[in-house]
């Protein structure tokens, strides 16, 4: 088993810290995007997305999308439990993530590809090229800052993103929240003291590094 | 157990084709899109999305996020498969689900939610309101036709949209397509043969009534 990836892929990093926090360990084939190597022929042969990352099994089978190769090292490495261990639980933690990915860090990655000049014609991860459509940054990070104000909403009643128990919708969180500082200028608003509060105590777990 | 749902929801009927394929029959509640009845305090306390469907459970938790509700039905109810039964085929299956949910499916919603005039300022659905972006039209439709003529190319290899055996990634994808004939004028385009013969196939099923 092998993790086709890249540093500068915030969607990567979601799975460098699933990993780290597991104890996981296993051989990274780094992905060269400023190189544009997941246009290579090699690349779209095992993701046809051509996107980052793709965990590639021992009988070569290629599994991409990355709350699916979750799930799969999960199943094979059920402890910890970052997915949660009973039907309830798993269900509890993967509609919190969900809702993380689609409303936080969707709305970052729209924003940043949407402005960024290098991204002409790149609106759109994969195969096709699209052009970038203006109006979609304001709404985007009109979206990022609903999804704060919500996530502090819920972080005033529960200590982490899905209840009770660190799990991976707090890592989706993490990466949403550094992505959003470092690529589009929007950290946490001051105002949202339980998502601060939150975010300085997750932030210290010795996987974020990842 | 008991599923909130709308018969005009495209989501809902993921949910819908689901149970009529497993065999599982629960109490439906229907929500009243058209009345704005997923906005009432009542069904905001269920879902803070405000979005159908919903899977609320007899200990009163409420489950949403069309996914996470069939693999949470799907662990209880595992018989007969829908979303695999190893670790391997679990990931297969869910890639390419999520595959034809953001390609397809995400497409089909984007160009209707930011075209229909009863949707001005409801370009998203949830709990805020964002205004339509015309421009989204048309880049929509696009991904839509690039998603009809992948999948055309994978079914040309394979009789199923995740290989060998039907499965949740066939529920959406009919979904999907039905949506775009229906919603958006854009049903499969002859050329694809494949497509078409696997549609005209994967629709006989008796379960794609509900």
């Amino acid at each position: 088993m092998k993790l086709y990836q890249s540093n500068a892929s915030p969607n990567s990093r979601r799975i460098r810290v699933y990993l780290a926090e597991k104890g996981i360990s296993m051989p990274i084939v780094p992905v060269d995007l400023g190189a544009r190597e997941q246009f290579s022929d090699a690349y779209a042969a095992i993701n046809p997305r051509r996107v980052v990352p793709t965990l590639v099994l021992d009988d070569g089978s290629a599994i991409g999308e990355v709350p699916v190769i979750i799930r799969y090292l999960e199943d094979i490495h059920p402890a910890p439990p970052l997915l949660g261990s009973t039907p309830k639980k798993r269900a509890e933690i993967a509609m919190w993530e969900r809702r993380v990915e689609q409303e936080g860090f969707a709305s970052v990655m729209e924003a940043v590809r949407n402005a960024a000049p290098r991204l002409a014609n790149r609106a759109i991860a994969g195969p096709y090229d699209y052009a970038q459509i203006p109006d979609l940054v304001e709404r985007s990070k009109q979206r990022l800052l609903n999804f704060y104000a919500d996530t502090d909403a819920r972080l005033a009643d529960v200590p982490f993103v899905a209840g009770d128990e660190f799990s991976i919708a707090d890592i989706t969180a993490i990466v949403t929240v550094d992505f959003a500082t470092k690529a589009a200028g929007l950290a946490i608003p001051d105002k949202h003291t339980a998502l601060k509060r939150w975010y300085e105590s997750v932030s210290a777990r010795a996987s974020m590094a990842a």
